[in-house]
């Protein structure tokens, strides 16, 4: 990434978030500067930020901006505005379970300090101090959700690399770099974690139609680190794997169900059927904050219908006739089955069934 | 296609070639005129005509304009520059048969005429009256070739039609269809021979990255015909399987090897497995034309790569990093094994074995 980072906080209570619009890159990489949470809700919707653990950060610090329009108000003031910020942030996507688990841990600090005397005072109006104070705090919380994910994926990585070996090729599909976390990436922290440790590895990635992550973002981070890569459509994964051109398959995920099936970018579960048919492993690499074990299985994961044009007009030109019915999920669901490991930052859940998942997430996540 | 032929010849001897530019659809319906060989080699090596059978004739008809150059000379100077031609035209693209196969057809209608005396008079120069009629002789043969596929097309569609059900769902890729032929598909002949008898299908149309001849052509082809259609990205058809929104897939074909193995346009391999994961038949419809009983399997057919650009830049704007590595074989090779069934125009190929294809294709091409 070259000191250009995903995103992040700029100035203390009063700043802003600073973020990279990855709807321009690899051609223009730009960062735009959201100063209210309706800056961060459109940055979250058009895809300008992506990638589960990054949406989650990125609407933290969106819940600090809401709570800017209620800094010198009073205390019950700055909880109702909370508690509408977060709703707010929470409609921009809906399938990414990091985004609800960042505003309810966000919410659940705040609730915390609700009630507490103030630990220090300013003067007549104590109330509107302790306001401050909890919007500080919550700043720092969102700078921790971020720190912390920066370790994970670190972590992500560590755990992964010893999958991969020396001189094997390596199939991947939409975005699950540094771009989608705070900098190090969950797929890509696995191949990148592998590299750093001298092992030579040829990334084949997925260009991931309708809008192109593997080809605009993917590659250019894998570019950008020195990483042997090879751009492909969507269409060519079975022949690079009937080819013998790659050893393993590794994706991220956007919620991951108490069961272990896998919501991901859509046309990762092809991707697990023909790994399956390759006897190619295919592994998830993916934050403890993925999995929603409030979900028994992914049938009841809620799948993201995008807008048509992303498929019809995708590239600035119109490339399908008018008004043509098209059926654009943004996610598909692989089941658990097809999922050899799924590597968080706690080390290997394999094999990835209920139990197991339970077990490793058992002692808080 | 209402009155608009996917190509056609115009004139006698003397005349050309007129074809639709396909890569300027949907949005625009452009005839082009070829009035040499070149034209023609131009057109098939850009996919302005594409389509396995509509390249054979294309390039029949692509003879006759060769030949025009030489008309006047003597019947040597015909028979090299009929050599010079063919193998020209011959070098526009690798991997579909058809291209060869009408090449050579036309070919041995010329060699059948060598050295036989002139059926009439032309006064003081016998020999250049004979090579004229070579040339009407040739012009005749295409025109055969061009009229037996578009009652290839019919026979396959009636033939294949009996394999969907009413109130079906069908996935296909690519484009087989009347732009792929003379006028009435292969694929989707079997699609439109349904819905004529009657039968309300659902047809996914795969857009097939990276020229799009999913969105843009089948799609065009099918709603002008009626036809409930939806189109989907390459990698949202395992997911349409899945959601059991389909019934069968049927695609073309652009080279069939003795033992079933087939050539098709890049993903077909990919869903051939993805068909079989979920239990959905997978056939393939292609006329006679496009077996090659000189392979033994689909090994040996040869896979043309393309212009990464395709990829990188495929529509007018650029989507991926400068200098990154692509891979873009146009094709695949799907086994046998794979597929429940092949429509041909003598009828259905069940099972696809060597055995099978030989019973069938033994009385002659």
């Amino acid at each position: 990434m070259k000191h250009v980072e995903t995103l992040h906080w700029v100035g203390e209570v009063d700043g802003y978030l600073a973020l990279i619009d990855q709807t321009l890159l690899p051609l223009k990489c730009v960062e735009i500067q959201c100063r209210n949470a309706e800056a961060v809700w459109e940055a979250i919707k058009m895809l300008r930020v992506r990638g589960a653990p990054a949406i989650g950060i990125a609407a933290a610090y969106g819940v600090c901006l809401g709570l800017q329009t209620v800094a010198g108000q009073a205390e019950d003031a700055l909880y109702q505005r909370l508690g509408e910020v977060a709703d707010y942030l929470a409609s921009s996507r809906p399938t990414a379970v990091n985004l609800f688990w960042a505003l309810e841990r966000m919410k659940q600090r705040a609730a915390e300090l609700r009630g507490r005397a103030p630990t220090r005072s300013v003067g007549r109006r104590p109330k509107v101090g302790w306001a401050a104070e909890i919007a500080e705090t919550l700043l720092a919380e969102a700078r921790a959700i971020h720190e912390e994910d920066r370790r994970t994926c670190r972590a992500i990585g560590r755990h992964g690399a010893e999958l991969l070996e020396d001189g094997q090729g390596v199939l991947t599909h939409c975005n699950a770099g540094g771009l989608a976390t705070a900098d190090y990436g969950t797929a890509l922290a696995v191949i990148f974690a592998a590299a750093e440790s001298g092992k030579r590895l040829h990334v084949y990635v997925d260009e991931t139609r309708p809008l192109l992550q593997g080809a605009r973002l993917t590659t250019w981070e894998l570019k950008q680190r020195g990483i042997h890569t090879t751009l492909i459509c969507d269409s060519m994964a079975a022949v690079v794997m009937q080819q013998r051109r790659v050893q393993a398959v590794i994706t991220g995920a956007d919620r991951i169900a108490a069961n272990g099936d896998v919501a991901n970018k859509i046309g990762t579960y092809g991707l697990g059927l023909l790994a399956a048919a390759h006897q190619i492993p295919f592994y998830v690499a993916a934050p403890t904050s993925t999995f929603d074990l409030s979900l028994s299985s992914g049938a009841g994961i809620p799948i993201e219908q995008r807008d048509p044009r992303e498929i019809t007009h995708g590239f600035g030109r119109q490339t399908a006739p008018e008004e043509i019915d098209v059926y654009n999920p943004a996610f598909d669901v692989t089941p658990a089955e097809l999922i050899r490991a799924i590597i968080c930052q706690r080390g290997l859940i394999r094999p990835v069934t209920r139990q197991r998942i339970a077990e490793v997430l058992g002692a808080g996540r």
